[in-house]
C-alpha cells in the first residue's frame, strides 16, 4: 500500500477549506467569496452529505465557465423594513448568495429580535443544514428554504411544475447539540428508484407515478414519471409553501419559470432562498435554553426503540455525529473531485 | 316536512357568532373575548372543517365547567425584541389565547415589517387556517403552529412522546384567493383507520403502528399503537420543530409534559402556540403580489389532472369555496351541537 496516496486522500477540515477556497478562486471568485462557497459546501461534505458538498464544484465549475453563473456578482442588499432585508444575487454562486443573505438575515435579527432575507437571482445554495447551524450556533432559531429546478408534478395533476424544494430548521442549544432537520419534499429521492430498477424489484406504490400521474410500483415507469411528495396533498402544499416564500415572494422565478441548470445551463436560474431568524437570546438565558433542549432530547431518546439495535434519534444527530469525527480523523474525498478541486486550484 | 325546523337548522354567519358568542358568555366568559373565540370557532364550520368548529364547545365546556380552563383568564402580552412578543394565556380557552397572540403578532409585524409571537398557558387553539385567513386579508404571509397532546412515537420509537401537531401556512392573494395550508403531521387520521376496522379492511403499512412500534397493515393493532407521521423521519422531524417553535422557546409545555385533556380535563395543559407574521407590502405593491399569485394558481391548475373529473387544486381552495358557500346559502350544525351551543346561551 502506497501511503503517500492514502495522506494525500485524508484532508483535515482547514486543508478542506483551503483546497475548496483556491478551487473556486481559481473558477474567477474572489478570495472572500471564494472561502464563504468552500465553507459552506465543507461542512456539507464533514455532515456526510458528499452529494451536496464540494463535488458539487463540477456543475457549478461547468455553469461558470459557460457564463450561467457570475463569477463576480455584484450583490446588493437592501432593508426593506427593519426586520426585513432583500438580496438580489446577480446570478452568483448559489452558496455565496445564500452566505451573504444569511449574513444580513442574522444582522437583522440582533436589530430586532426576528431577522427575515429574501434572495432572488440566486443559483443552487447547497444544502440548508451548514446555513441552519452557522445560525444555532450564533443564537437564532432558524427555518431556511429554496425553491428548485421543477421535477415534481402537483398533487392530481401529470406534468412537472414544482420544485422539489429544500426546508430545513435548526434551533440552538448553547453548549450541546443543536436541533438541525434539513429535507427535501419528496418521498424518495430518484437515486432510490433507480437502485430498485437494477435489483429489478417493486417499489412502494408512494414514492412515484408514471409519467401520466398514476401511481406505481415499477420502477422503470416511475423513473419516466415524477417523484411524489412525503403525505401526498399535505407534501405537495409543503414544497408550494417553500416556493412562494423562497420565489414568489423573494421576487425571483417559482415553479415553471425556473430555468432547469441542466438543460440551460448558460442561463440565469434567477432561484430564490428565504431565511427566517429568531434571536433566542430574547426568549430566555443560555442555561434555561441548553436545559429545555437537552431534556427535549433525552424524552426523545428514552422511548424504547421498536428495534433494539436502533436507538431513536433527534434529527441533526447523524450529521453532527459525522462533523465530530470528521473533524477529529480527516475525510477522504472522492478521489474524481479531489483532482477536479486541484485541478480548478491549480489555475493563476 | 316541517319547514320551521328547517329554518332553525340552518344558520347564517352573523347568527353562528351571535350564537357562538353568547354561549361562551353561557359558560363564563366577557362578551368580547366569547366573540373571538366564536369567530375562530364558526369560521371552521364555514370552511367545512366542523371537527374543529363550534362543536368544540362540548370539551371546551367540559374543562371550563370542571376548572381544566379559566372562563376569565388574566391574558399577558410581553414585547421582549422589537420583533418578537410573548403571550402568557393564563390557561384560557385556546382560540382566544391565539387570537390575542395573534393581534400582537400582527401589531408587531405593523411596525418592524415582522411579528413572531410565542404564546404559553394556552389550550387547544381550534384549526390553523381561520388564523392564517385573519392575517392573509390584513396582508401578511403567516407561518403559524400549535403543540398537541402526545399521540405519536417518535421514528423509532414505542410509546407516546410527541403530538400530531398542526401548522398552517398563508400567502396573502390581495383581491382573490390566498393560499392556505392547515396540516397535522400524521398521514391520517384516526378516524380513517376507525373507519377501515369497521369495514373489515386492511391499512396501508404507511399510515400507523401497532403498540410495539412496528409498522402494521390491521387496523385493530393500529388503533392501540401510534399514528405515524407523514414521509417517516421527515414527519417526525416536522412535527418535533412546531414543538420546539410552540412549546419549547415559548416557555410552554412540550412532549410528554403536555397534559392529557382527555386523562387530566382538570388540569392545566400548558400548551403553546407560535404565529411568525410577515408584511408583504414591504416586497411588492399588491398589484404585483396579486399578478404573481394569480399566475402561480394558474400554471398550477393548468397540469392536466390524473382523473380527468379531479382537478387539481391549490391549498385552501376546497375552504375558500366552502366558506362562500356558506356565506351565501347558511349553514347547517349538527343537531347536538346546536342544542348544546343553546342551552349554554340560555344561561344567566
Amino acid at each position: 500500500m502506497n501511503t503517500t496516496i492514502e495522506k494525500q486522500r485524508v484532508l483535515r477540515e482547514p486543508e478542506l477549506l483551503e483546497l475548496g477556497t483556491r478551487a473556486f478562486e481559481g473558477l474567477g471568485l474572489a478570495h472572500e467569496d471564494a472561502r464563504d462557497v468552500a465553507r459552506i459546501l465543507v461542512m456539507a461534505d464533514l455532515f456526510g452529505l458528499s452529494t451536496h458538498g464540494l463535488g458539487r464544484i463540477e456543475s457549478y465549475g461547468e455553469r461558470l465557465g459557460v457564463g450561467g453563473i457570475q463569477a463576480k456578482p455584484r450583490i446588493t442588499r437592501e432593508q426593506r423594513a427593519p426586520a426585513i432585508v432583500c438580496i438580489d444575487g446577480d446570478n452568483g454562486v448559489g452558496p455565496l448568495v445564500g452566505m451573504r443573505a444569511l449574513e444580513a438575515a442574522m444582522d437583522t435579527a440582533r436589530q430586532t429580535g426576528v431577522g427575515v432575507a429574501f434572495a432572488r437571482g440566486s443559483n443552487h445554495f447547497g444544502p440548508v443544514s451548514p446555513y441552519s447551524l452557522i445560525a444555532a450556533e450564533a443564537g437564532f432559531a432558524s427555518i431556511i428554504g429554496s425553491n428548485a429546478t421543477t421535477t415534481i408534478a402537483p398533487w392530481g395533476g401529470s406534468d412537472a411544475r414544482l420544485g422539489n424544494s429544500p426546508v430545513g430548521f435548526g434551533v440552538p442549544n448553547p453548549g450541546g447539540r443543536p436541533f438541525l432537520l434539513d429535507m427535501a419534499i419528496s418521498v424518495a429521492a430518484r437515486a432510490k428508484i433507480r437502485n430498485a430498477l437494477k435489483r429489478g424489484d417493486a417499489i412502494p406504490d408512494t414514492w412515484a407515478t408514471d409519467k401520466e400521474g398514476r401511481t406505481t410500483t415499477d420502477p422503470a415507469a416511475a423513473l419516466e414519471g415524477f417523484l411524489l411528495p412525503i403525505g401526498g396533498h399535505k407534501g405537495y402544499g409543503l414544497a408550494l409553501l417553500v416556493d412562494l416564500f423562497a420565489g414568489l415572494l423573494s421576487g425571483a422565478a417559482y415553479l415553471t419559470h425556473v430555468k432547469s441548470w441542466v438543460d440551460a445551463p448558460d442561463e440565469p436560474q434567477n432561484l430564490g432562498h428565504f431565511f427566517i431568524l429568531i434571536d433566542t437570546r430574547h426568549l430566555g438565558s443560555t442555561t434555561w435554553l441548553a436545559q429545555r433542549m437537552n431534556d427535549f432530547a433525552a424524552i426523545l431518546h428514552g422511548s424504547p426503540p421498536a428495534e433494539a439495535s436502533r436507538p431513536v434519534l433527534v434529527p441533526g444527530e447523524i450529521e453532527l455525529d459525522n462533523l465530530a469525527r470528521h473533524r477529529r480523523d480527516g475525510l477522504a474525498l472522492d478521489p474524481a473531485v479531489l483532482a477536479l478541486l486541484e485541478e480548478h486550484a491549480a489555475k493563476p
